[in-house]
């Protein structure tokens, strides 16, 4: 896992073909040919002609308004990922007991091999009648404002926790724990109990109680949590249920059948 | 939608990044730079370049094994596809409802825009004690041997749908119509009665309820089953819920809010 920032290789048209598709975010998942160009900084003819090759490919699609979304092809090719096939597959049944025993909102998250001080949220079981809660699957969260974020922090490599806690941490709630030495505590926390219940930090009214996935006996990998209001039942009730359902998938990901 | 089936554009580096992509598939999603080479036909060279262009994106990873993988980058892009980000989510809740009434497998799949004859799996709800079942998300099957494909071509072009008539009609059980007459009678039935059984079709030991899903009162978009042991309930019993779910769904996909 490499522990350095990503850096955008600008040279090369592999690079520019990702930068285009790196173009189209949660916030705009829609794009024209202007709006490319704008985001990528590339000359309009290039993202013409990108653009074109990727729509044949099957990469984008257009729309009848003449604007671009992410195709279904490359979406299948993406669903090929470990996060998406391995793991997910193996953790879906256990996230479902979750999700009908607590009727919460159940979900499963990786570090970003590139900064580990964000998540991407690989699954997400609601309910209809859960609290709301700002995340979705393919979404991404800082580390140190997050249930998933803290469990995953807590057994990532010191000197990257430590460049982490380096940097401005940003606060979504007055509940948010944006100081270091309180982001340490919580992490020491994880590492001897084993969850972390993180109170408010993304949403006024709602908290996580959140624990690690292990690959078997191996490292952490992963790490779920289930999203419930804030003035509800103590949160202490659902730890039993959130370290038992992480720990089955920790099993099901050292059975060689799961490792697929 | 594009009712021609895609052509790889082999010319250009763009189609040559797209085809080192497609050379993942489901049953070989870990490939070495040689098995890229073999499968795309492009120099041992070029697939070392692109590979390493691709994976400083992040768009591949590279294991402890040398082996490659789809990176978690591209499937974070990728999940921003209309199929995953707008169907899904709006789907989701109807699709967890049916899977808890019904406690079977509950799949949403939506057509291949460059083959008619082939369905891709968006999301699969399974069960501990439910019937094993060959689809995954990501997966796909041929629309004549599915309850959710039948569903799809029942609203697809007609000249698409004979186009895919003409092809030779995979069997996968005994029970797979393979006859272009026997599909059309069970299209004429999934348009007259708005759902279909289709019995042991892929696998001798289950059968699907499906029904197809519109983008509110627009064209179909989608299609819900729910699969079922063969040897269980008589499957008519399904179909009130399934086709609720369908319409439950194709009402959110009306909702503007449910339509980013």
């Amino acid at each position: 896992m490499s522990t350095v920032r990503r850096r955008p290789v600008r040279s090369g048209v592999t690079a520019r073909v990702l930068d285009v598709l790196g173009a189209f975010t949660p916030s705009a998942p829609e794009l024209g040919l202007t709006d490319i160009a704008t985001r990528t900084g590339l000359p309009l003819t290039t993202v013409h002609r990108l653009v074109g090759e990727l729509a044949a490919g099957g990469a984008l699609d257009r729309g009848d308004d003449g604007r671009y979304r992410i195709g279904l092809r490359l979406w299948e090719i993406a669903s090929l990922a470990p996060a998406s096939r391995g793991l997910r597959e193996a953790a879906m049944p256990f996230l479902e007991d979750l999700h009908e025993v607590t009727r919460h909102n159940v979900q499963l998250a990786v570090p970003d091999a590139a900064d580990p001080g964000e998540v991407v949220y690989v699954e997400r079981l609601s309910s209809r009648d859960a609290v709301s809660i700002v995340t979705r699957t393919g979404s991404r969260l800082p580390a140190h404002a997050t249930g998933v974020g803290l469990a995953l922090l807590a057994h990532a490599d010191p000197d990257d926790v430590e460049r982490v806690l380096a940097r401005p941490l940003r606060r979504f709630t007055p509940h948010t724990v944006c100081d270091p030495d309180g982001v340490r505590t919580l992490l020491a926390q994880v590492r001897g109990y084993g969850f972390v219940i993180s109170d408010r930090q993304i949403e006024p009214v709602s908290l996580s109680v959140a624990a690690p996935v292990r690959a078997g006996d191996g490292p952490v990998v992963a790490a779920l949590s289930v999203v419930v209001p804030a003035d509800g039942t103590n949160p202490h009730t659902w730890v039993p249920a959130v370290r038992a359902a992480a720990r089955g998938i920790s099993r099901a990901l050292a059975a060689p059948e799961s490792r697929s």
